[in-house]
């Protein structure tokens, strides 16, 4: 009986204490204990139906089982706050205050680390003035062994005595990858962590059949506000194919009306007109059809990623993707901006929709970040309603056989250097130094599908001698990745007295930050748990799955919506996957047909989308509500983001719930061991 | 082994002689006995892989059925063709080709009907204009029980002499009505239906398998045309919902704004302006929402026909849906109209767009004609891409309650009479005259599943003395408007030297026209397999079935496309059931991707949907082909339809496979007895 206490609803209130055990009295059970007291709920929310389980609720593990998965999952989430913290990344309050009680330690909000992204210029300001770069630091920056140091000037560097920052340790990060990686295949935790699953989707749908009609009656009497005009932005999209099929196709009929006779490329030392280049294709953009342009994903390409690929050229023919998809060729990629913006025009003018972008750095050599940058400002690509993601493929085995890269480590100096020094020193990089203000974001790409024969580990080859042809494993390049990307956000944070130069923010597995589509997720119950648990985001396509991997309906979507994980929706691709003028109204539309998800689910996941995204604190304050930043019914406000109170109710106490099952199965132990 | 013969693929050429014996050869099975001699195919079309079986092809059911069977389909077919022609509805040359081979007669181009729609002004002609109306013919029109007579003058009337028209025999009538329903019970019948629909499925998918990618290469070497400038027509669309919920929140807004001290309504004798009609809602239409609309389809209203009705009342409120939605009321429509106008002129930019958008007569007076007619031209609603269509809701038993009418014969007056006197007397009725060319259609419109006690027979009361407070059933409904249509259409054709006021279509069951939903088709194997043989159309809504009815994944559309029924894709009612502006392609979308539809997939249903549409002979001439009359691919011009050749091809030749095996199982007996 005494397990029952965990039941406990331990809400934190502002100032944390340690969680309560009063647990929560569900009105319809009068019979209980006298202890079983309704909970003082620190918020205003309407009356709700809420589910609570009175018994033992470990059932169907063993106490053993349960203290041990317990202590081995809040080892794992103290080691993503760790990460999380070390390079301004955003952890959930709840999850953070919960971990900071088990230690018996005091959570404070001054405390807290969040990414603090540049603020958009105001209307009346110049998006592309370059003149607003701060002071040079006159820093010197080196990668050694793919990890970055920071020296005060050249003499500390050749004292070797670099600034104090929090320089990585590998041996550390090893160990703590090892933990997780025998955390996902340990079987009792494996089991704990499938049946808190499966307890989270059916409370959902009980939650769902009680309360339905009563969230549904918050969204109708919440006024001016609904699904249309709650802000929603694009989490994951390719820029290259941000336009669809259609809108590429009549943008080259267009360039072909109108300018002919344009130089547009050089073949061979010979200059090309517009006309040539259809000439010499045997084309003409009159005859060109959606069909022949060939872009749009078939059926063909279902679980073929190397189809996929290739649908990036138009016609089949390298040549149009160079011309028009690109933003280094002959015309400066000037195609490929209008293109872009025409899209921006179109997401300015419907208000509500945002959308990350992204754009390719490949690291082949030093000069790819100031020909992007000043691609960026040449076509004046900026748009309010755009943020820039930065997307680095796993392709060093190509550059490799290729010899146009001598070392993995070469690679990542091409793909950092040029961002630390533009942090650095301003003033003399203010293209690059005004591109980044609009960054906010790395993703690494690839078919994760692919195995590496390679194990990562602290006797792994150091980058500088990583000079094999073999591809490093993918947790090799995030590693390197995230620590270059902690060190330059310690750089761009604000510093006393200065602004933020904007951090940014790496897209990837547990150990760092963000995960896309997730697909991988469904099949592994305790990373499942755990992206629940510290609310990692999950930004996912069904349209692009469904066309490469995985049926529609048997996308996941639905069911970590229900179960609370942090889901948004993206639409990677519209270019080859939508088909309207509207690709994310399309991805929302058929979602909701698909699991037909009321309009709560909906503005569910455009809130998550928000706040899972690059846009600043400013802008999550206007669209979100100004407490945001808290989390729960406190932290939503109903009239900008028409998410019901109740079911921001049932979400954050169905969280706190789970985390105080932690919580108790740690108080019977010492836990000081674990902490950093 | 002489069963193996009716595998003939029997081809009628343009000289329709009797089916010639000889089976079509796969060329990759060259063992076959000599008779296999390979068929002069009467078309071009690119090579392709045919799937031809040879061996018995009854098996599963004995000689006996199938010969039972096959006689039972052909009467059935019979009557489908005598019913279609004596109205001007089009019946599918190929299948009539068969059934006069059949009965040893010649098949003669000359002898097919088909509706004669009434062709569009020119661009420099004036819609509107009243003055074109044809010479009144001066006849006297009566209906007596139910059915209208013609007569040449009030003297012919008193002698009771009507003109010579095709006048129903209601025994006939309900005898070949007992016919197919004693039919489609049929247990031999059904088993032999029920085989060949899985023989087509399954036929249907080795095509796919083998002629995919040739399929594609035709169309991607198709100049000019793709899915998204091929015709479609929306042809299932309620008028009152052809806006979605976001544009009727706008137009809202928008009237508030613009004019709200405009009178809009008299409430007891009480005019009321725009703000006030607010007011006395305690409404402000700036915090107006989509979710306090409340007109979405949410998902209460699955399985409720009741909810889904009263979802067309904005904010629950009836004076909205008076105001915004009717076109009478105080302002005369004016708003209604205007957002149909709004609707048409988006349609008129996509250009490939078009739809035929519902309207209602009631039956409840005999003015409502005229004062439809009065709107749709006071308001200049006409757009040359709509042709409407007149719903008449199946609810005599509601106004008879309500003692508005006394009995259901004067509810079939008050629809048809204003029809006959404005075709035989134009120069009298000129707006209705003119509004009639645009209409090209009926629907007869109720909740299908519920079922009434009544079983129609030529016992039943005749309408005039149906007075009863008891709806009469579907079957009876049916059969007046067919027989008034029929009459209707025998007086609107073109006759000697004069040009056709354009033919008017109904949409119902086997016995009459076109079939819309076809859910219920899903249960009937016979009734589906008629479908089939005859080709009726079918207009589909997933979206619209899936708040309704039917789960979106198990609807049978791509099931019924695959077996080669004549489905075409409608909307049904964007206002409740889509999402974006488009409601259209969101349609097509989700289609193509929740089943994986291929481009070839979507333009047959798009060029299903304008052969099913009231759209004139010429502009489904320029839209299909010149040939569009001749069935198989010489019927088919790609460059117009983007469907390949090779499609067309297999359609063609399986149809004809499926006719020769009943035209097969006739040779033994005489069928003189079975032809009418």
């Amino acid at each position: 009986m005494i397990r029952s206490q965990s039941l406990s609803l331990q809400i934190p209130s502002q100032e944390w204490k340690a969680p309560s055990a009063n647990p929560v009295l569900s009105p319809a059970t009068p019979v209980l204990p006298s202890t079983f007291l309704p909970v003082q709920v620190p918020y205003d929310v309407p009356e709700f139906q809420r589910v609570s389980i009175s018994g033992d609720y470990c059932a169907g593990v063993t106490v053993d089982d349960y203290e041990q998965a317990a202590k081995s999952l809040v080892k794992a989430l103290l080691i993503r706050e760790k990460y999380s913290r070390l390079a301004y990344h955003r952890f959930p309050r709840t999850t953070s205050q919960y971990l900071c009680s088990m230690q018996d330690e005091k959570w404070k909000v001054e405390d807290e680390v969040y990414p603090d992204f540049h603020s958009p210029p105001e209307e009346n300001e110049d998006p592309y003035n370059l003149d607003d770069a701060p002071d040079n630091l006159d820093y010197v920056i080196k990668i050694k062994g793919g990890i970055p140091f920071v020296y005060d000037n050249k003499e500390m560097m050749e004292l070797n005595e670099p600034r104090s920052l929090p320089y990585p340790d590998l041996e550390t990060y090893t160990l703590d990858l090892s933990h997780v990686l025998a955390l996902i295949a340990d079987g009792p935790t494996k089991t704990y962590c499938h049946r808190r699953l499966n307890f989270l989707e059916s409370k959902f749908s009980l939650h769902e059949m009680l309360n339905e009609m009563s969230e549904f009656k918050e969204l109708k009497s919440n006024p001016h506000r609904d699904f249309y005009n709650v802000r929603k932005v694009d989490t994951h999209i390719h820029a290259a194919a941000c336009m669809n099929q259609k809108h590429l196709l009549r943008f080259i009929k267009h360039t072909y009306q109108t300018e002919p006779d344009r130089i547009v490329a050089e073949k061979k030392g010979k200059k090309m007109t517009l006309k040539q280049v259809f000439e010499s294709l045997h084309m003409d953009p009159y005859d060109l059809t959606v069909d022949s342009l060939d872009v749009h994903a078939g059926r063909q390409t279902f679980h073929r990623f190397d189809k996929f690929n290739s649908k990036y050229n138009p016609v089949g023919a390298s040549e149009l993707r160079d011309l028009y998809l690109k933003t280094e060729n002959y015309i400066g990629g000037e195609y490929f901006a209008r293109m872009v913006k025409e899209v921006a025009r179109e997401l300015e003018e419907s208000k509500y929709q945002y959308t990350e972008p992204r754009l390719s750095i490949y690291g082949r050599s030093p000069d790819e970040w100031l020909n992007l940058a000043k691609w960026f400002i040449k076509h004046k690509v900026y748009s309010p309603n755009m943020r820039w993601i930065i997307q680095v493929p796993r392709i060093y085995d190509i550059f490799r056989s290729k010899n146009i890269l001598p070392s993995f480590g070469k690679m990542l100096e091409n793909i950092f250097v040029p961002l630390f020094e533009a942090t650095i020193n301003p003033k003399d990089h203010k293209e690059l130094h005004l591109f980044l203000k609009y960054v906010t974001g790395f993703d690494s790409v690839d078919d994760e599908s692919k195995h590496s024969g390679h194990m990562f580990s602290d006797k792994s080859l150091n980058p500088d001698l990583w000079t094999s042809e073999k591809n490093p494993p993918y947790s090799y390049y995030l590693y390197y990745m995230y620590v270059n990307i902690m060190l330059l956000n310690n750089l761009r944070r604000p510093m006393s007295g200065q602004v933020t130069q904007g951090v940014m923010t790496l897209n990837s597995e547990i150990m760092t930050v963000r995960a896309d589509f997730g697909i991988r997720l469904s099949k592994s119950p305790v990373l499942q748990y755990l992206y629940y648990l510290a609310q990692i985001p999950i930004a996912m396509s069904p349209l692009s799955n469904n066309s490469l991997f995985l049926e529609y309906s048997k996308n996941p979507l639905r069911e970590f919506l229900h179960k609370g994980l942090h889901v948004s929706l993206s639409t990677d691709d519209p270019m080859q996957f939508h088909y309207t003028k509207e690709a994310l109204m399309e991805e929302y539309a058929i979602a909701a047909q698909v699991w037909k998800l009321s309009t709560c689910d909906l503005c569910e996941i455009a809130r998550n989308s928000v706040l899972q995204s690059g846009l600043s604190d400013k802008e999550k304050q206007k669209f979100l509500g100004v407490n945001y930043c808290k989390e729960g019914p406190e932290g939503n406000d109903i009239r900008k983001t028409n998410v019901a109170q109740i079911r921001m109710a049932f979400r954050y106490e169905t969280l706190c719930n789970e985390l105080s099952f932690l919580s108790d199965a740690m108080r019977t132990e010492e836990i000081s061991t674990l902490s950093k």
